[in-house]
Order: structure tokens, then C-alpha cells, then sequence
């Protein structure tokens, strides 16, 4: 039978070429705003922040986004936001940006530290709009109830997950993403393939899900390497927006696996970028859960658009082949050592990425810390054997 | 390039056996909960209204349902209602009593007449939360911004749209149609299959709602026939209501054409039920609109298990035969005549029909007044020429 899920969206989600014009619709009943926005965003949406201001509206605006956000980074936004107490906060920028957007709404107020709400389901409340304009295809955070930030004196990266954290108003503007460079399109776009592949061969995966996801690894399959090099071709970073989309919209529902558990220490210890990271151990893990994964393989990689009159399973090796190629298309580094990540490093990243078991559990395969040393070490040489 | 869209849609959306019970959760923080519920269902809700009372809360319920509901039932409910003052209501049952419970929601606090709502976009606010719990699969209003009165005096159904009539949550447990009789099965059943035909091949149909609607047209010609005939069987009820959330989630964002217009009168006039009205006619409209709609028809006839190696044309014609004996399986009346509706009301009908303009303007193929005409005659008999 068809199992139980629950959709936690975004009650509004605009997605299309100029669709960063809603925002000004969507802040109409509001009156003091605090924007958090990436610096390179702030040309486009100063014209509507003077607007905003034009109609008697107070504004505040911070660009202190930090990649890969460690909590110290949260507590200085905070600390700036407390007095001004807004009553729509907004985050226009990548992964970074938005998940630093979500817990400033939810945490500004002071009833809760940040160490008290790591974890699933330890936000108790949010009481201010909260409203996420995504910048890249991307992290899907837009739409999700995740926010994630490094623990930097355990190395680790943390996860908050809670209803409270899924903004109101969702907007995916592609022609935003029109001047993305690209090593982050590359990346971010990866991330989002990520998430599509992670959240469709998940033990907990479910058909609303799957039925977007899915498409969501063939938007992006046929597009994501054309963004990469013709960043102009809005056709190409609108294919990628939507993919991303649906990558996003999957991750509360279903949320990600061991590709997003082994890539934490990469990020906690090596401060490498959540899409780099993601990308880097995708085909790898893919190899390592081809096991439990050969039909749902096959499907993806008919996604992937390998028509072959062959077994499923050679349909399925090949689909992790493709999305090797793809990242090397897409000049993503090839392994942890190209990404200056020693050997020694492997038995202690291992370790760290067996803690992740919010994110493990639902990964196809039983991953042991054997199994996670193994795959880290193929990751290494970055080349993969099937 | 794929078109802007906006999804608004509940930001929870509870799908699954057993979900009713998550009502109690929703309800957490409230404190004057009216309840509108169709009679058959109120055994079922009823020791989690006793458990509510227990908790200090206070409860309004109304039984008073009326199918295909006319202004005057609508203007009873919300002289019982006013002084109640809810901080939260929920519509529990089909399309009528759903519909209800979303205008009572934006409509009991006097601050705008029914007339002056009716049409897009007129409602000006929702001051108290809005739970929809759906009993049939279905009218898909348990997540739609819609709600259809009639308009007695003129014999016409009359839409609400707004934004504001989504619902905060929407509970679909597909255990709470376990109960309803093969007609009604059948006839909300090929509703659903209605929504999901007309929003995919909508003139304005977005690939972000042919993945789901798709779905919804497998499942249903998968499983209707089942729940009609085995109304006990919970894997067919849940997959028919999976088919029917998808094709809820379409009308907001795309929403239905010919096929609605057409069957308004049916409603208006004759006071066939919305379900019936719907699936008499849609065999008729698909055969109507299939110049401009062969590929989509050709899709659609894959959905519903048409494998034949034959040119595109053909199988679309399948498809609207396999409609047409879905229909007849079901035991869904064959036409206007059996109906008992006279022939010589055809020509007020389809002049009625033309006042949608609303619907007709989404549809494939333009329908002007003697197409309507047409389309009513061969509905009439019930016999698809094709």
C-alpha cells in the first residue's frame, strides 16, 4: 500500500523568470523587514528595497552570509536583528544565506539558543514571516525544513530541522541565477542532482516524491552542464531551477542519505563547499548502494537518457557512469585528493560521518564505518570502478 | 522555456491511512474550533471532538451539508456561526461540505456579502485557520483556493477563487472512504480523473503539474474500477485518493476547462451531482478536443495502460474509449437522456455553459456556442463516436 507522508511546503512557491517581482506582494502587510541577502545579490533587489522604504516601510539589511555558516557566524546576525525586531524576515542568496535567514526568524526573539535547537523538532515556535528568494540551482533550501551550520570546535556540521522552518513564501527566480560562475552552478547543480538521486533510491522514499524527483534528475541531467558553460542560457538555468525545485521539495518529506552523511566532514573539517563536497561522493556512494538500488537505478538512468536494450543492471552501472561524466563535464573536482584532503585524514572522516545517522538511516544500504572508510577511500583517487 | 507558476498550496498536507488522527495536532492551538461535517462521517469524528471538549476547547458542530450547495445554505451556516467566532474551522466530507467550511472560514465575520466574493480574487481576507478533511476521493477541494455555489435563481454554478481559501492543512486518510457507496466512489472517482485530464492538457498546463496529474490518470485507471467494486479494498481507496490529491493540487495553479464549464448547467439546472455532471461529459469534450490534443491523448492513453505499436492518433482515440468504459464499468450513467435530462434543454444549457468563460478560456480547443451545442447532442445519447 501507499505509505503515509506529510508535505510541509512553502504555502507559496513562485517559480519563474522574474518572479523576484512578487516579493513586493508578498511584504505588503509588513512593516518592518530585515533582509539577508549574498553580497553579489544586492544590485538586483536594491531597487526594491528602496521601494519598500518609498512606502513607509522600515528596513533593515545585512549581507554577513558566510559559506558554510559556523554557529558563531548566526549569533553575530542575531545580536544585529534582536532590537530591531522584524516582522518579515527575508533571506535572498544560496544555501548559506537562506538557512542563516531561517533561524534568524526563528531564534531572534531569544527564547531559544542555538544549541537548543539542533536536532529534529526543537524549534518551538516562529512567530515572524519568513520569506526565502533562492540565487542558486541550488540547495533546495528555499523550500525545506533544514537549516544546517558548523560546529566549528567539533568539526562538525549540525542540522536544525522543524516545521517552523519552511518559509512562508518560496521564490526561484532562474534569471537570478543568470550570473552564477561556473564552479558554483557546477556545484550547486550537483548538489541538487544530489538531492533528486538521495531522496528517489531513499529507504523511506514515497511516489509524490519520486514522480518529482525524477524529473527532476532529467531536467537537470539535460541542462545542468549547458549552465555550466553558456551561464547566459536562461532556457538551460530555468530546466535547472526546476530540477533544483523538485530536488528541495523532497528533502523534508524524504530528506537526503549517506552521500549528505559522508560529505558533512568534508565541509566540518576541510570547510569544503556543501555542493563540491555532495558532488565529489556521488558516484561513489551511488557505486557502493548499487546492491540495493539496480531497478531504481535503471529508472534514473533512463531519466539520465540511457536508452539501451540491455539488463537493468548494466542500465543501472552505467547510470552512476553517467553521472561521473557529468561531474567531469562539469569540472567538479574528481576526488578528496584534488580537493587538497589528506589520506591520513579517511579513518577520522569516517568517524565523524558515522554521527550523521539522522541522515544515514534512510540510505538504501547499511553503511558500518568500514563501509564509510571504503567509500572514502575510492572517493580519493576520484576514480570510480564498477 | 518553461512558464512562471505559483503553487498555493496548504503548507501541511497529511496524506495517508490513519492521518484523521493528526487533526487533534493541528487543532493544538486553538481554542474555538467549528466543525462542519457531512452526517455519515460524524461517527467517525466524533471521539475526537469528545477528546477536544475534554482538553477545555470549545466546539461548534453543523451537519448541515447540502450537496451542490446554493447561496441560501451557505448564508443559514454562517447565521449559526457568526456569533461563535471561531479562531479555527474545519470542513470535514466531500466537495460540498469542504467548499462550505472554506467560505464560512473567510466570510463569518460580516466583513463581506456572498456576492461580493464570488468571481477571482474578490476575497479580502481569512482572519482564522482553515482545516480541510477529505472523505471522497474526490473533488480535490481539500487543497484547492475554490469553492462553487449555486446560484438558484439563475440556475448557475457560481466559483469563489482565492488565495485565501487554501486551506492551512489538508488531511487526506484514505480509510475515511472506505465507507462510501459504489456511486459515489464512482462518480468523485472519474472527478479526479476529470481534474487530472483537463489540467494536463490545459492551455495553460505546466510541466510542474503534468508529473503529478499523469500520476493521478494511472492510479485512477488503475484502481477505480476496484474501489467501485470492492469498496472494502483500503490499497485501491488509498491509490484512488493519492490519484485524487493529485488532481486537487492541479486546479489551483492550472485548473479545469471544457469539461466543468459544460457541466455547470447539469448542476445549475438539473441538480446532477458535480462528480456525475463531470463524468458523463468528459468522453464527449475529450473526443471534441482531440484535434488539438493527439500527443497529450497519446500520454494519457499510456497512463491508462494503453501499449499498442500504433501511430499517436490512435492511441489517443483509445484513450477516450478506455474513459468511456472506465465510466461504464463504474456504472456511471451513459448520458444526458439517462439522466433525465430533456433534449430540448440543450440549447439553454450550452448557453449557460458559454457564461464560463472562466473555464473555457483554459481549454485546448476553442468551444464556441454551436460546438457546445454539439458537444451536449452527443452526450445526449451517451453513444462515443469516435
Amino acid at each position: 500500500m501507499i505509505a503515509n507522508i506529510t508535505l510541509n511546503w512553502p504555502s507559496v512557491i513562485e517559480f519563474g523568470v522574474g518572479k523576484v517581482k512578487t516579493l513586493a506582494t508578498h511584504l505588503k502587510d509588513n512593516k518592518r523587514i530585515y533582509f539577508l541577502a549574498d553580497p553579489p545579490i544586492m544590485s538586483t533587489i536594491k531597487p526594491l528595497i528602496d521601494e519598500l522604504k518609498g512606502h513607509g516601510k522600515e528596513i533593515l539589511v545585512s549581507n554577513e552570509v558566510v559559506p558554510e555558516p559556523p554557529f558563531e557566524a548566526l549569533e553575530k546576525l542575531l545580536s544585529g536583528v534582536s532590537n530591531f525586531a522584524p516582522d518579515c524576515v527575508v533571506g535572498v542568496g544560496g544555501g548559506s544565506a537562506m538557512d542563516l535567514a531561517k533561524l534568524v526568524a526563528v531564534l531572534f526573539s531569544r527564547e531559544q539558543k542555538i544549541t537548543e535547537v539542533i536536532g529534529i523538532d526543537q524549534v518551538k515556535r516562529r512567530n515572524v514571516k519568513l520569506i526565502t528568494v533562492s540565487t542558486t540551482s541550488g540547495t533546495g533550501s528555499e523550500v525545506t525544513p533544514i537549516a544546517v551550520l558548523t560546529d566549528v570546535a567539533n568539526k562538525l556540521k549540525k542540522g536544525v530541522v522543524s516545521k517552523y522552518l519552511v518559509p512562508d513564501v518560496a521564490i526561484v527566480d532562474p534569471a537570478l541565477t543568470l550570473s552564477l560562475p561556473p564552479a558554483v552552478t557546477a556545484a550547486t547543480g550537483m548538489d541538487a542532482m544530489t538531492h533528486c538521486i538521495e531522496t528517489y533510491t531513499n529507504k523511506f522514499s514515497h511516489p509524490i516524491i519520486d514522480n518529482l524527483v525524477i524529473e527532476g534528475v532529467r531536467l537537470l541531467a539535460a541542462n545542468l552542464e549547458r549552465a555550466v558553460t553558456h551561464g547566459d542560457d536562461l532556457n538551460a538555468r530555468t530546466a535547472c531551477a526546476l530540477g533544483s525545485l523538485y530536488g528541495g521539495l523532497a528533502l523534508g518529506p524524504v530528506n537526503t542519505a549517506a552521500v549528505h552523511a559522508l560529505a558533512y566532514p568534508l565541509g566540518g573539517e576541510f570547510k569544503i563547499s556543501h555542493g563540491v563536497s555532495n558532488s565529489v561522493l556521488l558516484p561513489f556512494v551511488m557505486s557502493f548502494n548499487l546492491p540495493s538500488c539496480v531497478e531504481k537505478y535503471k529508472n534514473i538512468g533512463n531519466a539520465l537518457g540511457i536508452n539501451c536494450d540491455c539488463a537493468d543492471e548494466k542500465i543501472a552501472r552505467k547510470a552512476i557512469m553517467k553521472i561521473k561524466e557529468l561531474s567531469n563535464a562539469c569540472k567538479i573536482p574528481a576526488g578528496l585528493k584534488e580537493l587538497g584532503i589528506p589520506e591520513n585524514a579517511i579513518p577520522h572522516m569516517a568517524e565523524s560521518a558515522m554521527k550523521v545517522t539522522r541522515l544515514l538511516n534512510n540510505n538504501p544500504r547499511e553503511v558500518t564505518l568500514k563501509d564509510a572508510t571504503a567509500i572514502f577511500q575510492m572517493a580519493y583517487n576520484g576514480v570510480i570502478d564498477l
